[in-house]
């Protein structure tokens, strides 16, 4: 323990030179459990054998940065991150994926009109902390276990099966703050073949594999000896779910059928056809006569609307309940999220919907020091608040509110682990909803300004939303660089049309 | 052959509308060999069995445009593509990629100087008649065989495993003149475990491979409890070949790291490395004051230059013919070009080095109308001159020699099957070299001017060779589009650094 706090100050007072951190790394393994807690001493002696196989980031020590770990990179933990003061904090992100995805951009990369890299921004841009500050780090790896009894987490590096590469690697990180940002999953309501035949549209590699898989059907339907039937199968696209994702993706892939498929793969051009189907009504948390106007509009544009529940999902075809057989050659699945494995496994009370239960400052009550925030999190019943809907505009809101309590504890000194009370949290957290938009294909979008679904207030729809859809985008898109990116692909796509190679 | 013949004229003369193609495709399965060839007609016999399992397209008649089928879509099948008249010929493309690489610039996509659409083109782009005059396709498939004598080939569609598509697929497709342009295939000498552990560096997946893999270690190496030798492993890159490829990428690299990687990666930056191993000289068809010139920026900018034979790859270190052993957390392989399999496998006399023999008019003499250019073809020991390099310089001019040609012979009435002669081809290629260029680092490069290895001439190193070298290749990409992108892509990268997400 002696030698592990000179480690520490000779960290700091070296300024953390590189030969500094391989030291400091090569002692901290194995892991070296001091505890600044009761708890965490009285759980020392269990430690100590799980410390034989797991090396990691011990606990900080009074006279050091407090650390906050953040799981996730998604809206609500992008934007914690980003705005979280890193004079008075360390900062380890623990995430799969290294950058944040631009989601609402998300649709318009499966079929070019952006490319993936536009809607990408890496956490290291977002923070530069994580990958310069000496105590801050971003580290590829899941989450799999909590101790909040010690201010532990257990995690595992992410490899994603690329062949020479580590081991999947265990260690341990103590936390003095932690944020739960882990998002949610798709849900897939139980239905057979969901997962392995459909694609989702929540990643940069479900966009790629979307758009790998168009231009492949494109392609093989021009092949000599296709059958009529099978070519109509091919370049059938299916999306299920009438949320915003899947009507701004039907849009999107209507509208490169309009523009880019006809001129380009004149041969098949009227083979392929875009079906949205949807349980109960498309874009159900907006204004009605939205509503209406994007119906007409997705019909105008060639989209097919089917109101159906999907009973079975086969490799080339779907089963809906009505018995209908609807042959696909491309299935997307959006409807809507629920909570993942990960969040059913955790040893917290739940909200409604079996999210991360937290109360009106977004902790965690039942323990110290832990907060959840995004799609993973929801107002636990006894607040009496109703559990927030799955939007981007909820996590980030979250994420901004979350930092800003975060750096509020620490300015008044209670930064490092158990050393805060709810009374000195301030002010809890409020959302105030500032209206959806989705787009509807070539220059049109809606915009509903009500304040919630029952309430009244202004609704657009046509070009002028379109314009200010892309305009609020634009400007929300994080870097300079990606923002600077998205102008530049909008103006090529106009110029030159979608690009059409498939790499 | 009566319905066929009606069929055909039908669909010229209506313009080819879709339901007409598509009767087209109905019809032409199974395949109905109407052979203009008497050795077409001997072999029908054989050919109707086969009929049975393969579809296809069926020869040309008199009064229809030729044929012309390519294999490829590198630098010599795009050249030849882009320049073939269409008036005269329809033209399918046969290939298993649907775009053309800019490879001089593959290096720069792999650490996020350039994006990796960037440096490639659709055939679409190149020569749009493939995907919109009636008669021409680009079909996305391998071609597994050819049959000389009834003016055939076999294909198979290429899914590259997708799952849902189309099982794979085969079709024939007669031609009036077919050109290999199927390119060469990465040499690994025999030696165990290349193919398995190192990549590439031919096409825009192994860069993306490369870059992932890249990111992947340094966010690796970043994780608590790796211990020294393993991070250095991690992060050790290793590059084997020193030709224009392997020396170029070794550059790219240690200018991300000197530029990138010291800042955004602080906390493993003293970790990573770049080896350059080649067993003989680097850049050895340079002019000597050169090679001195790039073998002193690559180690100026921390590449390690060493001089061995590989013996053995694998899974994380490789073993050198003096027993050391080079552990790496990357290692790419660029070590030259040799005939592939598939080039093997043809019946067709083969030129020193494997490659199909060609004549002074690049066609295959021992049978009718089929032709060779690029990196699969070279010239036969009879013609009594040497094998040309395999470089993207000779590819692009045989492909537009080849066009001149094919045009010509089309002009004068040889389009169709054997109906040209020797005497009717106009003047023999001759090859005129016109330099040598490669980057070695930030801001530098060589430019080699002279006309052959032995010849003296001018050569240039340094800044203006740099500026010469980004000039011609911005001035050779092929589209506006991405002439544009890789502008723009350089400004970005000048003014925010690279982008480092992995997606």
């Amino acid at each position: 323990m002696a030698a592990s706090s000179l480690l520490r100050s000779l960290t700091r007072r070296g300024c953390a030179g590189p030969s500094a951190f391989a030291y400091r790394y090569h002692q901290q393994q194995p892991w070296s459990p001091f505890s600044t807690t009761a708890a965490g001493a009285a759980a020392a002696g269990t430690r100590d054998e799980a410390a034989k196989r797991f090396p990691g980031l011990g606990p900080t020590a009074k006279g050091e940065k407090a650390r906050v770990v953040v799981l996730g990179t998604g809206w609500a933990g992008s934007r914690l991150m980003k705005d979280l003061d890193t004079h008075g904090y360390d900062m380890v992100c623990v995430a799969p994926r290294n950058h944040m995805v631009f989601t609402p951009l998300l649709a318009s990369t499966c079929v070019g009109t952006l490319e993936f890299r536009s809607v990408a921004e890496p956490i290291a841009r977002i923070q530069p902390a994580v990958s310069k500050s000496p105590g801050s780090y971003f580290l590829l790896a899941r989450c799999t276990g909590v101790d909040p009894d010690s201010h532990t987490i257990d995690c595992e590096t992410v490899t994603d099966g690329e062949k020479d590469s580590l081991e999947p690697w265990k260690f341990k990180v103590a936390y003095d703050k932690l944020v739960f940002a882990c998002g949610a999953e798709a849900s897939t309501f139980g239905i057979h073949g969901v997962t392995d035949h459909a694609i989702f549209l929540r990643e940069v590699h479900h966009a790629q594999e979307i758009r790998r898989r168009l231009l492949l059907n494109l392609m093989l339907s021009d092949v000599p000896g296709i059958s009529e039937e099978e070519k109509r199968r091919l370049l059938h696209c299916v999306v299920v779910g009438g949320g915003p994702t899947g009507v701004e993706f039907s849009g999107e892939l209507s509208d490169f059928i309009i523009r880019d498929v006809k001129q380009r793969y004149s041969h098949v051009k009227d083979y392929i056809h875009v079906t949205l189907i949807e349980a109960n009504e498309i874009l159900s948390s907006f204004d009605v006569r939205l509503r209406q106007y994007a119906i007409k509009q997705l019909i105008k544009s060639g989209v097919r609307l089917v109101q159906g529940i999907v009973k079975d999902v086969q490799p080339s075809k779907i089963i809906l309940d009505n018995g209908e057989e609807v042959p696909y050659g491309l299935l997307v699945w959006s409807t809507g999220v629920g909570a993942s494995p990960f969040v059913k496994s955790l040893p917290f009370p739940k909200s409604p919907g079996g999210r991360i239960g937290v109360n009106e400052w977004l902790r965690v009550p039942s323990v110290q020091d832990v907060y959840a925030i995004g799609d993973c999190s929801g107002f636990l019943e006894s607040t009496g608040k109703e559990v927030l809907p799955a939007l981007a505009q909820v996590a980030e809101r979250q994420g901004k509110y979350l930092a800003s309590l975060l750096n509020h504890v620490m300015k008044a000194g209670g930064g490092h682990a158990n050393s805060v009370t709810e009374a000195d949290l301030g002010p809890p957290f409020v959302y105030k909803h500032l209206g959806s938009m989705a787009t509807v294909g070539r220059y049109k979008a809606l915009v509903d300004l009500r304040k919630s679904k029952e309430s009244r207030g202004i609704s657009l729809a046509g070009f002028v939303s379109w314009f200010i859809w892309r305009s609020a985008y634009l400007t929300r898109v994080i870097s300079w660089r990606n923002r600077f990116y998205v102008a530049i692909n909008w103006l090529t796509t106009l110029l030159f049309g979608r690009d059409i190679s498939r790499i």
